[in-house]
């Protein structure tokens, strides 16, 4: 029997009733599978452990992440709760640095037509894979502190050789394996920036490993625009830090929001699996949350861990999502429906099926 | 009478014919004004220019700019022509800087159902202006070059109390004259970027000038999202320079795309409007390209000459324009209509009506 160790984050607001529903799917689950088992982990992170012990995200919390084989993230900070220098608690993005979870991959999916603000587009015709650098860019300089009183503030976009070559070999390498278009388009703004000269640059050398994978440039600007009228035609998108941050939240509004889009930060080292939104602390404690960006998160870190039964988990947990999707009348509130956290979670246990 | 000096630069692609239809449309328009006369002078820039004489903005065209009344400018670049280090030739980028056309004044507007990817929304239903702060910010550090051969590159993001202060007092002053939900959004990313605490810091203060007008902060990841599932509810936006040039593609793509989207680059001592689109050589010299956006300029430049008549003439120049595209079989190419460039352009001339 294999044995995973899976490091469970349920952090601050939804988060842990989020992903309290997901840990109760994969308990659902593993009985069905042969030779592997959860040793699943629960820690604490986020603004509740800030409040409790000065750290968002202890070291022991971190230790665990490092030693895990994935870890499972609900949500983390709240608005009114800020470090003295005016910034949020996005503990978040110290394990992507503190981790190197290089690649943010944000799968993005519309599984009914009603769940687009899009004209014309129905179940499976926007099905595309943004890849957004998550170690630098211009989050490079996140920890400078402006001087209020001063004439200036600057943060610098740093792109390196180093996250550049691993970020777009992992982009390069999402679109081999996926049954999709086999094409990455890398979103820069070679056309004013030196820095996006430079991963331009690093792109192309990257794409000629990848010979049977075709290899394009678009501004970050035109991709906006492409992404509103023809999201149809993208597979994979690489990008710099702050612009995957900007257009993958975009890109979940075309699919129904932050609360349908999941994400998995992947290092070399761990990975990080997480739906896109963040607390809601206004809906916390309610049960009205919506869990199926937490549930699709899920789903990624069960094919993540690449064993012959998770990916079987993986394939029938996804099923059994795009199942109850199918029908735009079993949805939470924040997609018009009347389902709760729990009962929507029902409905896709209901429908697992182990192919 | 008072006499308009309006330098006209076509530039290169589709510039000068889109440029040429809106030139036609001043003359149709000036001898119904009072007191009133265009001094139209022609300049030479761009890519053609930078062919001829090796200088893509000359210093005389520059000077003229500088003495004008407004530019009216067609379009700019070619793809396949680039400065020795590798970027595009992009001398509206030198316009802003060297005339301090501080803000990019993006008016976001819905003439008809067809136009957008969005379902159910109408004409008027999407009406709002994004101004871009168009002289620091990312685009700060545009004269770096990359050394490819190098372990990283890096650019500056740069926001200056000065430049922060003007381009927001523009908004709030936008939104009072505007007939719109009179609020500012301010769209940043404070949560992170310490430039961007600076200059949430700064729009607050002068914010308190406005207290007839909403402020609200929306971070520029969740402004990506609102923007496609409820652009109603914006009615100025405003924006460092990077995060403008996204977001005003992406909004242009709701209405029609780049050919239905005009700007003004506005300074204390001059001011610029184009089209936002490119030059578009592919579709050039078969008098095919859309020139709605141009005309939009236009409109948008006699308006702000802020003469009685000026005034008058932009009410019935966007007039025109709404009443041809309240029918949308009355479209160009790019917009799945047959009419050309000087057909389209008859028929907002031939509903010109002075009131
Ligand atoms: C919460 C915030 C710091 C974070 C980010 O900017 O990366 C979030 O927007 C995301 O996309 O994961
Ligand atoms: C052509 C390009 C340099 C320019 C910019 O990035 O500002 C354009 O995209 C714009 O929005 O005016």
């Amino acid at each position: 029997t294999q044995s995973f160790h899976l490091v469970v984050l349920g952090g601050d607001g939804i988060g842990p009733e989020v992903c309290d529903q997901s840990v109760r799917l994969l308990k659902t689950i593993q009985p069905h599978l042969d030779g592997v088992e959860f040793n699943l982990d629960p820690h604490s992170v986020g603004v509740g452990e800030y409040q409790r012990s000065g750290e968002a995200l202890p070291q022991s919390t971190f230790d665990a992440c490092l030693a895990s084989d994935a870890v499972l993230l609900g949500a983390m900070g709240l608005p009114n709760v800020r470090y003295p220098n005016g910034k949020e608690i996005a503990p978040q993005l110290d394990l992507r640095e503190r981790l190197q979870l290089y690649g943010g991959v944000r799968p993005i999916r519309l599984f009914h037509e009603d769940d687009t603000p899009l004209k014309g587009h129905g179940a499976g015709d926007v099905d595309f894979v943004l890849v957004r650098e998550s170690t630098e860019g211009l989050f490079y300089g996140r920890d400078a502190v402006a001087d209020l009183e001063a004439d200036e503030a600057t943060n610098l976009l740093r792109i390196t050789r180093t996250a550049s070559e691993r970020v777009c070999r992992l982009a390069f390498e999402t679109a081999r394996r996926r049954d999709g278009k086999k094409k990455v388009s890398l979103i820069d703004k070679a056309n004013v920036l030196s820095s996006m000269v430079y991963f331009r640059h690093v792109f192309d050398e990257v794409a000629k490993d990848f010979p049977d994978i075709e290899a394009e440039h678009i501004y970050v600007d035109a991709a906006a625009l492409f992404l509103v009228r023809r999201p149809q035609d993208f597979d994979v998108l690489v990008t710099e830090n702050m612009f995957g941050d900007i257009l993958s939240d975009l890109a979940a509004g075309l699919v129904g929001g932050m609360g349908m889009a999941p994400s998995g930060d992947i290092g070399d080292k761990a990975a990080v699996f997480q739906p896109s939104h963040g607390s809601a602390p206004d809906i916390a404690g309610q049960s009205i949350a919506n869990p199926i960006a937490m549930h699709l998160s899920t789903a990624m870190m069960l094919e993540w861990l690449d064993h012959p039964e998770t990916r079987r988990a993986a394939n029938a947990l996804n099923t059994a999502i795009a199942d109850v999707l199918s029908d735009p009348t079993q949805r939470t509130a924040d997609m018009g429906g009347k389902l709760s956290t729990v009962a929507i979670t029902d409905q896709i246990a209901d429908r697992l099926n182990y192919h």
